[in-house]
């Protein structure tokens, strides 16, 4: 069965792809960095800051946030847009990644999943049809279909039986999805581990289905970069070509600018956050760890060219001595200058596609990396 | 000797005054509340967000930035202005308190104090001279003498003894102090536990050595409100009428107005901040515990009258949630929501100063204190 469809292809440039999807909440320019909300909040970052970053849409964690505050709690105060604040496109995932990671006792069955919270130990039940129930009371823009993703490595019968199962479950998110209010889009999960065959029979199954959008899953986790590439390129074609595809929990920049050549519209990552925690800058010198004491007396700013203010004001030996003191603000600062530098990435591969130089971008943006940060002064 | 005033009066009511004082940094407006960025950044608050509060001026603490990042690498890279970001009149204390309650091994002679830092356990010497030195290594626009302050309850003789010591250091400090560039400053601080005429005689000596300005120190430490207030009756009408008297490390919304009441200029507190990471908000209802579960569902703003934005937008169930789940931007919000509350506060009792109506102003304030917060939805 076929969908509406909000997605708006723009221009190609080889495989690679710059569009619009219009959701309920605003237009989303892909390619499309997610930042990750985990609970409802970006962690260190204040919510205009993230529109100022440039960021279109942003990515919340359903196991989360139907444990604490929990779904119901939402819809009632007006769904997640309105509840966070963040007056913009909003994409949740269906739980099923985090109950894997994050929940106690998770027994996995034809009907869904059981599992223990990790926060008070109560015990749940996630099936298709309450994956989808949720984050229909959260109202997101997006919602993903609940798959099962297994982890790396898995012998190729137990890759095969989840990928099967998350067929069968997308079915069955699909019909809950019915009767979703207008402009609201369901995506199907693209699973198969690093099995070629087993991704390929995933995404013409999921075509066949039919959703507004498409997601490539079970990637990012382990795996060598060609390993993902190569699973990307069998995946990829096959989905329908006029629907947004979204290459789930990836990644470096390097792994971004990868995708986007093998035609991955949408991506969402913890990277710049949390490495951002960690004292780790993402520049177009490549990553700058300001932990390092060579910046202890450096009044160079991280990046003079940035866009983002602060990583053209403040001088390294100020982030240094923030990170080395622990200060709340050094892990804020690190953090927005991070999703910032994330967005303009995007922003240049939007424009590079778009006039159809997006193999010269590619190349100076990773030569940028390589030749990696300025000499100490 | 007389020096130099940078301080004007604009207003008295009763012994209440409102002023300006004009830095090298600019004019901070008094009654002012000065947020404490003890290693040269607030926690978990931006620098824009101080500004945009109403603040003036802020207090950075030396005994932090002197163990790191040193000040000697401050005055390298330009100062505590240049070196922070923050473009705006800055005190700094003397060290003194701190070594007392942070470092280690800490002795107290004649000549200054040794100390071992609590980060990496180097022996450090703190004399009047070398405080001085190096609150002009950081370009302070306000350096504070080093004094001591002693815990109380303590002996009469102990009391009596820190005080005269504080004395003693307080005129080497003065002479260490010549040759500051113009417009610097340098504060006296009052000592003298809870001793009425042991106050009277610390404030009479300052005023005989000649200060820019005079601090009341050594309060707030776990005394009842009505000790603090003595202590202030007994010291202020002693200290020179036409210089700014800041009241240290003080306090609560309501020692605050009472001690502008009782002739005091400025304040510092790390109170909006440390509770606003408890999950603490100040409000013009009084404190409200953000963590109390009469919140979880509560669509209502913190205060749909607050001259700060976020107090206005966020639902109490949304910070709520924010302060359960330990997310940073919980903090984040409480504590510039604080801050903020703070700055209004001043501006409100500045204001109520100007017009003649302080004694409305406090009443009103405190009523609505004590009528509490909104009852439950």
């Amino acid at each position: 069965m076929s969908l509406p469809n909000s997605f708006r292809l723009l221009a190609a440039d080889g495989t690679a792809r710059t569009g619009v999807l219009e959701t309920p909440h605003g237009v989303v320019r892909t390619p499309a960095f997610m930042p990750v909300g985990t609970a409802g909040a970006m962690k260190g970052i204040h919510w205009r800051e993230i529109r100022e970053s440039g960021a279109d849409i942003v990515l919340g964690n359903t196991y989360h946030l139907m444990l604490r505050p929990t779904a119901e709690r939402i819809a009632a105060l007006g769904g997640l847009q309105k509840f966070t604040g963040w007056n913009g496109p909003m994409l949740t995932d269906s739980g099923g990644f985090q109950v894997m990671s994050l929940a106690k006792l998770r027994k996995v069955t034809e009907q869904g999943v059981r599992f223990k919270s990790h926060i008070d130990g109560a015990v749940l039940d996630l099936s298709p049809e309450r994956a989808i129930e949720v984050q229909r009371l959260f109202g997101s823009d997006i919602a993903m279909q609940l798959d099962e993703c297994v982890r790396l490595p898995a012998s190729r019968d137990e890759v095969d039986r989840a990928m099967q199962l998350s067929l069968r479950w997308a079915e069955r998110c699909k019909r809950a999805f019915e009767g979703a209010p207008q402009g609201h889009m369901l995506f199907g999960i693209v699973q198969g581990g690093d099995v070629a065959k087993l991704r390929r029979q995933s995404a013409a199954g999921l075509g066949e289905i039919g959703f507004h959008g498409y997601a490539i899953g079970g990637l990012a986790v382990g795996e060598p970069q060609d390993v993902m590439l190569a699973m990307i390129e069998e995946a990829a074609p096959l989905l329908p070509q006029d629907r947004p595809r979204y290459l789930m929990g990836v990644g470096t920049p390097d792994d971004m600018i990868e995708a986007v050549k093998r035609g991955i519209d949408m991506f969402d990552c913890v990277l710049p956050t949390r490495n951002g925690r960690h004292g780790h800058a993402f520049t177009r010198r490549g990553v700058i760890n300001l932990r390092n004491a060579r910046h202890a007396d450096d009044p160079r700013p991280l990046d003079e060219e940035s866009s983002w203010p602060p990583a053209r004001s403040y001088s390294r030996a100020y982030l240094h001595h923030l990170v080395k003191a622990g200060e709340a603000l050094g892990a804020m600062l690190l953090s927005e200058i991070n999703i910032a530098y994330f967005q303009s990435l995007m922003a240049g591969v939007r424009e590079a596609i778009a006039a159809g130089q997006f193999a010269d971008f590619r190349a100076a943006t990773k030569a940028g990396w390589a030749a990696g940060d300025l000499p100490p002064r």
